[in-house]
């Protein structure tokens, strides 16, 4: 057995940096960067190192304490990195996102934000060749979530319009990528217009619906896809003409939309949310899959990033936190 | 042409009995029983001898002026009876529903609550022969809006558990019957418990989420079809489980619903309208064809009936408006 | 209950009684009855006390040594039974249908062929009160096959016409009660007429196409079932209507149909197969999920049964050998 | 622009040169140009000055004689143009292809292939402005063809394999691009090899079923459009995947393939044809809506073209009959 993986890391490399959820409080506080023994996998699972992982908002929810892990817990669920061990898989190089809760990276199992990760084989999907590992984990949850429920949920068509609230944001970026790609028509609606937006809607100035209104023609948009929940819930779902169909994301509890049922039941609107987080881990490697030809082709580019040194993981989460402007911060491990 | 259908009506049968509804008001008031020109078919369009014409809520809903209906017209879209000319279908016996608005019997064009009606070929559908003609008429509008929400949109499988609000109206009734034969579970929620109802909660004094939670073991229903609207809205929602499905077939405007959007996005619920009255009269016509079948082989039975002369159509329209206790109100001509 | 229900089955009772494949040959000199060790269930696994076992065709094919199982094994899929131990399913009453490759009930796996069977957990569905353990048994594999090829995969409607062909076996007569149940018109291609078939057409001497013609008006059947491959899949392909569709269950080797392509292309039919043994078991419960409120409300029946002790099982696979006229052959462990 | 577009044709205008369909025979003896009245639209439809239009292989075989279509008649289906009269859509630049049969371009009504046609209003679809019109008729009857299986009867995926027989011609090019934008990797099975095909099988040389498990380490392809029919039928199937999808789009009725049914039902294989002569004219429009944006945005090329005069057809028509080796061959109405 003298080319096992795990012998070859030799004894002092068991130990592995990672960041880690100690308590609450702000990221500074919350979050240590240490040395964490190196996670084993078990039957049906690989051990994945980690070459660069995506910080997403759930992760600073996470560690703000409001999904209730148990601490300590090593965070993060976006990553791209090489198999180092585990079958048939060892040396590939890889891609993808965790779910949140279920098995659950960076809260029930030990999540990407450190030097390796242990993953179930069925999570595994090839990383695309054309992207450096950095580009591939900037693509993570912010591009499944929007293929979920663009592509998958709503099944947008060439053609079609698609209102996106908080348009601006890494989730509205993905999906406006995906909307282009499909050739339908993104509209914008956000505080802030991202580069390159055609239809763009300043929800900090304008009435959502009479903009939609002027640019369809008086028609509504055919789909909405609602990345800010709670106060734009309402104006995005009148901006839908009859018939038309959306999707929310995540809307935090309060407050509570006032709205006409007559809505959504005479103008006969499809009105859904996607609970990523409940999502399968082999069905969310499966849309990594059909992500990894678009990228490798071009059709899809990659989002602006930041990269931070694992040790920095703080800081990084407090630019999440503080609003990142549609770039993506990517930590690097060491 | 001695033998053209036409002709031996003979000219005195050129006019016909017809309810009109000539103003404004209670039904009383607003219709007439008079003699009208018998209707004459366009090209692709047959003249049907209505042997019986059931009253919905949507006629009175019509009668009273709340449908902008230009005056005089007659009203009425459910009907049974028999082809009188229109190339092959000739003695034909065909049963139905019309569409209100687009091409629409009884607002643009004359409806069933008369003698004669014309319709286009498209919209035929042979009746049952297990059925009378009344029994036929009874069907209509509450069947084809139940098939349509409970089958064609939420895809009702056998053993899952369907919430209907109103449950003990006609459309309630309706998809109770579809929901049985489906081998599902249906929960009656209404003021009134229907006949045979298994499941059923008191409206005016249970809570319906608690209720539901209760006879499902804790899990919440699969489906709801809220008959409602407005107020039941958000019970029958937060009566759902995670990842359920349910459609509405129609609110009043007023009031507007309360209610946290994470309920809908966090947990992946399914909400959509029927907006029946603009459904192609073609497809309606296809869902009568496979309600025949389950009807001509008992596998559904029609709903209790209460009879009027064509001529007493007001009393019949002024018991829908009242309230008819699950009973179907159908007009005979003679 | 104090104690574990392992340790309450006692020493003497880890043996059991079970049919083994031993070798080849007919039943009579492949299988044997005697004492095997009782298996022990692994995590996420369950005990099932078998009460009821059915054999089908897969099991006879089994024991022929044509699916090159590693001998010895138990066969068998199909069962009715109680489970014994694992967690919180104790006590429950199941019923159910192993696949026979992949994971695999009677192949990779011991069968349900003997006193005792052990079952992943996702593989448990209730069994309807309503039937008997014999009963139960008796509807297995016959049952989940007619359901996922005319409901699932061909989606069969209300008033649609279906030819089953091999009508009168076990999977036809599945295929053919809820083809009634849905409201469509099953039309019966067999050798042999089954009780109360109303639409038949007998294989050996009438030409199935032209038969279908008459039955249907000249329209030709909307799907087809072929349950019988080779020698009927081209007069039964032949028997649809313009884009008609059809599925088979299994088709030997050879001969090989010599057919018009064009018959496929040009007329827009849809022909696909069913490789049932390939089916996740989970999948497969939730079928029998579905079957089961179906025969609790008698909208089903059982299948007419035969039972025989587990001992004498050679003759039980003789007589599905040999052709069991419709009737279940069900084995019943003492 | 005062007086109404017909009135503006002027009398001498009411003429049009337009190519007809007189006799049997090769192009140059069954077709002529002659002068023809202009058609007039009925209700619903429009008149289109037709600024180019394509000669498809439909054309060729309606000219040999092979549809049927009663004599004389202006063949014709695909074109761009603009509408000159009819209603709210006067001046609007559209483009499409007419159903050859059913209500039908070129057999039933008067075609394409002339200064002006009347068509039904709701088979309209705007032009892409990306294109020219000489361009956008070379679009037509590949483009639908091929978005129709590939995109709407098969659903390809990004990252799906598709094999495409007859890959070099009109619509295998089509499927190309198509699955090229959709991020698929298409495999070509021609005699030639069209211009940057990245997966080639010379099917004069090659066995397509080895090449393409090569192609496809082993696995098989996920998907198959079959151009060609007859003979590329067998060795197509069998190039799939257990559960691989396959679509044709005609086939000559002779020979007869022979193959093993087991191939399709053991395997799970989904075969199934496109009759597009049968498709509604509306449905093939909604196909152009949704290619609209794509060729406007880039994300679909048009077909390499050779323009004709319209008064040499003849010639136009021998070059498709001849082989057009992927060059569409369109007619340019003066």
């Amino acid at each position: 057995m003298s080319t096992d993986t795990r012998h070859s890391l030799g004894i002092e490399q068991r130990q592995m940096g990672a960041v880690v959820i100690e308590g609450s409080g702000p990221p500074e506080k919350s979050l240590a960067y240490r040395s964490e023994p190196v996670p084993e996998p078990g039957p049906g699972e690989v051990l994945v190192e980690v070459h660069a992982a995506a910080v997403n908002p759930l992760d600073v929810v996470n560690a703000a304490g409001l999904l209730g892990t148990p601490l300590p817990v090593i965070p993060g669920g976006d990553y791209a990195g090489i198999v180092v061990s585990g079958g048939g898989h060892a040396g590939q190089q890889v891609w993808g996102s965790g779910p949140a809760l279920g098995m659950a990276l960076g809260t029930k199992r030990p999540g990407t934000h450190a030097r390796f990760v242990v993953l179930p084989e069925a999570w595994l999907s090839r990383k695309p060749e054309r992207l450096t590992m950095t580009q591939a984990a900037a693509v993570g949850r912010s591009y499944f979530v929007a293929w979920q429920t663009v592509i998958n949920v709503m099944g947008l068509t060439p053609g079609e319009t698609i209102l996106i609230t908080g348009g601006a944001g890494m989730v509205g970026q993905a999906a406006t990528a995906i909307a282009r790609w499909r050739g339908a028509e993104p509209i914008i609606a956000d505080r802030r217009r991202p580069d390159g937006a055609e239809h763009f809607i300043d929800t900090s100035s304008g009435d959502i619906r009479e903009a939609v209104l002027e640019l369809t023609g008086g028609r509504g948009a055919d789909l909405a896809l609602d990345t800010v929940g709670g106060a734009l819930f309402q104006p995005a779902l009148r901006s839908l003409r009859f018939d038309g169909r959306m999707t929310g994301i995540f809307s935090a509890p309060e407050p509570q939309a006032d709205f006409p049922v007559a809505e959504i039941y005479n103008r006969q609107l499809h009105v859904t949310g996607l609970a990523s987080v409940f999502m399968d881990g082999a069905d969310v490697a499966r849309i990594f899959d059909q992500l990894r030809p678009l990228f490798d082709r071009g059709l899809l580019t990659p989002p602006a990033v930041q990269t931070w040194p694992l040790e920095n993981a703080a800081k990084a989460y407090q630019t999440v936190l503080d609003g990142s402007a549609g770039i993506k911060q990517v930590l690097l491990p060491s």
